[in-house]
């Protein structure tokens, strides 16, 4: 089965920085079929020895394992260079010349979403009329910008590849501990007899960033962190951590389960929000500028950079149990985490710190469980202790980066790491809610390196809970 | 309230090795009472400052710290040596001159257990007849060595003392992790909704050690593994782990849920005994005797170094669900553990290895659960990995002895971790039925340093299981 892998925007930021390196991990592990070739495609005027080298610097630059020159070898042999302007669609002879004679050619949009429509029609037009090979499409977030431009995007793409083929990405779902979440909860048997309502008292997904919006200014003004974060990475890990059991390991099995989660969300009206909802924009401190100070944005702009948010599940296994989701920029640490908390059990040991299982996505990778024990020594205090397991702490290891496995799983046909069109279709209809009631809500200013401003904190207290990861911890142990 | 500590057997080696290091760091962690001395009951020719020079060395040769000189100091003030002979009623009055003048005095019975009924005696009858001090009795285990044996021992003592004052001494409820098992099941909200018959597959309690009887055939030859491990340590982890709630921490309420366990051992009738027992005893190899070889044992010897049982609680938690004990002097290392075995639970995620949760109380102190993950890596394998708390296993984190704990409780009169006179009678109804069948078993040979006769894995692999912690457990991840 000769395979084409075509990477349009080939010189970009995301080729570079993710799918080089990824390419390169996947040849050193030797997974790519026999007959397997990369098209990159990009405007620049390079040739392929050209692009090749740049690539192996790359590789250098920003492979997690320092690269070994026979795999290199190995793996510049299969990439060809093809200069083409993407948004001609008369130059798609080219691109089907370079691609004749594959049983299977999988296109990689690495581009800014604009362009998604403008690739997909012109290689639906561009290519020669005979062209037969099975195609996929590989589609990077934003998947549109609300309901409506996704409805429509989507509707342009089943057209033209079918749903089947098109690979959806949330690089999150490509992270080992992500994918880990589904092993946890159903290779064992602990820890779903304890998975609901009557034993978990809170779930929390925390997301920070320490850098600011970067270079991206332009993109996020028009998204904020609700569609950047929320409405993708968030909602999907909050898929995995509430979803039914599947039936199967089916790719489908898998996505209807998460799907029952996101049509539970329960709709937040006007009225509700601001009980449920804090945004919030950094502002600046010496040095470091504040976000409407940023390249690309604003100087009165209202986007948001910091989200807090207070949700509820519409379902038997998860009724009354708050979900609260933060996530933001200029915090005080890089760090994504899943945070369960068990419910107080009546017991004649009084004690204090409730049981914890805390998923460690990034940077750390792991899960751990807070129990209480006595304290060592003579005496009956009870003290809480974590039993720890760190996937990515022993010397040596170096977990795969999301984009390994995600074009492995395409290259294989396996989508269960990608998002279906009605999982993208529930999160909008909920952040697009949001979204517009979000004029009606204050935007609140947060000092850079802090963990938000104080309403998100007010919010979660009026429930008698407090963010974990948060300088709060320590006032409630 | 001024206190006497009474050590009958001042320098015999109960005394040297554990008493005396732990009478140390209790005044290192100024845990005594004011007015608290130590009276050294000994028959040799000795002086109080002679036993002061021997006792610094026992310090120093078995203390877990490295002793200081300011709190050695301070701690032999508190000691006088007493020169008498134990056996003769009427050197008492010489005792009864020592202790005059103390609200509380504590007798430790730290003597071959022949003497318990003398010196019981003989304080009743030598001391003055005005003497009015509250008195304790702390009493080394065997506590008997039949039903018959200890029923009489104990009217003796309740006699003399009342219940309420007799501290039954089972050191291994003094060891951290012990006395950890009820701290972790109930200060916790996850594990006791899991710890019942439809949660759990098995438990096994293995108890093992290196080393031979060394100089202690005497006593050994009366007492085989039966009666010198199950009947006591064994047991009593048995109804830690077994026990239900207590309805609060009264030692009282914890005692009776623990009778309840040991009342619930379903008895072995002859014929049931070859399905559930395996008695073994050690051959020699090399320069390692053979037990028959040992110091003060006979040369047909039947007694059982090795125990590996078979049994059943009758009770609605632990309905059919197999607890195994294996015990065993000259096995490959000295180690015990107590290992909960979950069921396999209906996925499709078709685990392998099932979630076990394990305490080790020695001499590694922890516990851990080993539960299933994704295999870090492109692909989908599972695979059992540990979360592992290690109490003692931070540098600088050195668990107190076992007597400490318990010299601290009987001079506080907290009489939970000590056992109850119905403990002892059910413990012992249920060994004595073992032993009185014994001979009807054939003792089966091991060589030294293997994990006992074959027979006792061709027991558990009936009901197709294995030993953790031994050979098997390769084979059987």
């Amino acid at each position: 089965m000769k395979t084409a892998f075509v990477i349009f925007g080939a010189t970009g930021d995301l080729t570079k920085r993710k799918l080089l390196p990824a390419l390169y991990n996947l040849e050193a592990e030797e997974r790519f079929p026999k007959g397997f070739d990369v098209i990159a495609v990009g405007r620049r005027n390079l040739d392929t020895s050209l692009f090749r080298e740049k690539a192996a610097e790359h590789i250098r630059s920003h492979s997690r394992n320092k690269p070994k020159q026979e795999i290199w070898e190995r793996l510049q042999r299969k990439i060809t260079y093809l200069q083409m302007d993407f948004t001609n669609p008369s130059e798609y002879r080219k691109l089907g010349e370079a691609i004749r004679g594959n049983d299977l050619v999988i296109f990689y949009f690495a581009v800014a979403p604009e362009f998604f429509e403008t690739i997909t029609n012109n290689l639906k037009k561009g290519l020669p009329e005979d062209f037969k090979a099975e195609m996929r499409v590989m589609i990077e977030k934003p998947f549109g910008h609300d309901l409506t431009s996704a409805a429509s995007l989507n509707r342009l793409l089943v057209n033209a590849f079918g749903e089947e083929n098109i690979y959806r990405i949330d690089h999150y779902l490509g992270k080992e501990m992500t994918q880990n979440i589904l092993f946890i909860r159903f290779a064992n048997t602990i820890f779903e007899p304890l998975w609901n309502k009557d034993y978990i008292e809170q779930v929390q997904i925390i997301s920070s960033e320490r850098i600011g919006v970067e270079d991206r200014g332009n993109y996020y003004e028009r998204s904020g962190a609700l569609s950047d974060m929320l409405q993708s990475h968030l909602l999907q890990m909050l898929s995995l951590v509430a979803m039914d059991m599947p039936d199967s390991l089916d790719t489908e099995a898998i996505r209807d389960k998460k799907v029952e989660v996101l049509s539970a969300l329960k709709p937040l009206d006007a009225e509700d929000l601001r009980e449920h909802l804090v945004l919030g924009q950094y502002s600046g401190a010496g040095e470091i500028p504040a976000y409407r100070e940023e390249k690309n944005v604003a100087g009165d702009s209202k986007t948001e950079t910091f989200v807090a948010l207070r949700l509820f599940l519409d379902s038997e296994r998860w009724r009354g149990v708050p979900f609260y989701i933060l996530t933001g920029k200029r915090l005080p640490e890089k760090k994504t985490e899943i945070i369960i908390q068990f419910k107080k059990f009546p017991s004649p040991y009084n004690y204090r710190s409730d049981n914890l299982l805390v998923f460690k996505i990034q940077p750390e990778e792991g899960v751990y469980l807070r129990f209480n024990a006595k304290r060592i020594g003579v005496g009956d205090e009870i003290v809480p202790v974590k039993m720890d397991f760190c996937q990515n702490c022993e010397v040596g290891i170096n977990s795969p980066e999301a984009y390994e496995r995600l074009l492995d799983d395409a290259i294989k046909g396996d989508a269960a790491r990608f998002t279906r069109w009605d999982e993208i279709e529930h999160s909008w209809r909920f952040v697009d809610t949001l979204k517009a009631h979000k004029d009606k809500l204050p935007l609140r200013f947060y000092s850079p390196f802090t963990w938000g401003p104080k309403e998100a904190r007010e919010m979660i207290r009026r429930d008698n809970k407090f963010w974990f990861n948060t300088e709060d911890e320590h006032e409630n142990p």
